[in-house]
């Protein structure tokens, strides 16, 4: 009930965020849509894929008409009023919060050991705004140098999750936490532009470097 | 039968599309193949990893042949004659009707509801196109402002198909009627330039946007 | 057995071109962790998927801790060294060259034909790198005309692994002898700068090309 619950809103901002991102792009009404979907459903269907079960969205049909509906929402309220741009990355947050968590439950109840809880939630909670990324033909959010503590937030919120629950603290309660904190390190990112430090390699300076571009 | 020759030509032209677009980036010879096979059995895959069967290539060998006689046509004809390039537009449109109707018709069959069989049929129809794009770094076919009714012709064929066979129409009968329907509706989007309307969000003016690239 | 070496020492490899890809992009030091994992267990995951087996590092986490110890190693190093740039593409060819190996292996000993064989060989082998270039947004380094011979090599190996148990030498000594011969290909091509002939399609001249970028 509480993973529905948090699948079914984790599938409205990203679809929200898909069909944002579509439109900066100028696609047709059909491909915001179709953009929309892939982002809300991508996700949780590679969480479903690896472990070995049945893509959510086609068990349950709530979850496509939930992503329908927020797309439609969103062309319909963009149609009369223009987006404050901040909202395609608070979507993208909350998104990301919904999805790490879920994933990290479902590899929990499967069974798995905790690298793979971890492991999981952060592929579940990154790879939707991926795959809206790179059909978008953009670098991914995820690896932007102004976009930072993206994949750190879904690592941070999936190890709370797991630590709050070795403390004693219940899974419910547990989840929310890590939500929480994903949502807020995400937050705080975005608007105080805290950083990691940068992994910076430095440039080959011979001529002949077989790998440059 | 009738989804095996569905799926065997619609790997051919997915192959010969894929073919000529590496031709257009100067892949060499086993790159060309690779985009080739790639492009051919990337929706068909998509569809039966989804719905949990081997993937068809694994289980008939027929196809991944079919695939590489398709791509080496396409090399031999392209080394005598000036390929016209509205060919690899048609052949697009080919594998997106064929293979759009093939992914809904294997939903069906498995049970699952109208809404799940035409986003499988869409997925399906349009996952090879948009592999072979992200492949050669271009924005996919699907999303290019340039090129409309893709996504809407899949969606449109696959509800057709299904509103056919509710009105009694036999499922081979409504399967080509869906197919038709599909090109008809690219090849007039490509020679009359038949367009949805765009769903165009207003850029933001704000110097400080977090989001923009 | 073997096959589990190979995949650790693929896995590692892997990791680290993925982590100095990442480095040269500019990531935080968790995006460089996320891109390395995901670069590392893209290629054997994809074999996984397609051959219907739980994805190897969710089986056994050693792999996972391997690519996080080689991340670490390669950041490290890179910390304190200027990485010779020859470094990444030596690490790819390695890669290139277990990853296609044990490919082919898992296909085999599932029974399936010469042809499925080495296509999962080839596609096991080509896919880590593929999903990393891709999220790094740039053309796979399969694809690049400067870069030839990739994909090639992995044909090559999967075929001479076939065909010398097809002449009765045993399967590890075969598996040796076909890493050798893609790690072979691979520096000579970068070495030599081999390349096979480039499938030029020309361009078209027409004014009203509908399907220019």
């Amino acid at each position: 009930m509480f993973l529905h619950m948090l699948n079914l809103l984790g599938v409205a901002v990203f679809a929200a965020s898909g069909a944002l991102s579509a439109g900066r792009k100028r696609f047709d009404l059909v491909g915001v849509v179709v953009l929309a979907v892939v982002t809300a459903v991508g996700g949780g269907t590679l969480r479903d894929l690896l472990l070995d079960r049945t893509p959510f969205w086609i068990r349950d049909t709530a979850y496509l008409w939930t992503a329908l509906a927020a797309a439609a929402v969103t062309l319909a309220y963009v149609r009369f009023r223009r987006p404050p741009w901040s909202a395609l990355l608070v979507a993208d947050a909350l998104g990301l919060a919904l999805f790490s968590i879920s994933g990290a439950q479902v590899a929990e109840q499967a069974g798995h050991t905790g690298l793979v809880v971890v492991v999981m939630g952060t592929l579940t909670g990154v790879a939707g705004g991926v795959v809206r990324d790179v059909l978008s033909a953009e670098v991914p959010l995820l690896f932007r140098p102004t976009e930072t503590l993206y994949a750190t937030a879904a690592v941070a919120g999936s190890l709370g999750y797991l630590a709050l629950q070795g403390v004693g603290v219940e899974r419910a309660a547990a989840g929310l936490a890590g939500m929480g904190l994903i949502a807020a390190l995400r937050f705080a990112a975005i608007f105080w532009r805290l950083r990691l430090p940068h992994f910076q390699v430095p440039e080959d300076e011979g001529a002949g470097t077989p790998n440059s571009p």
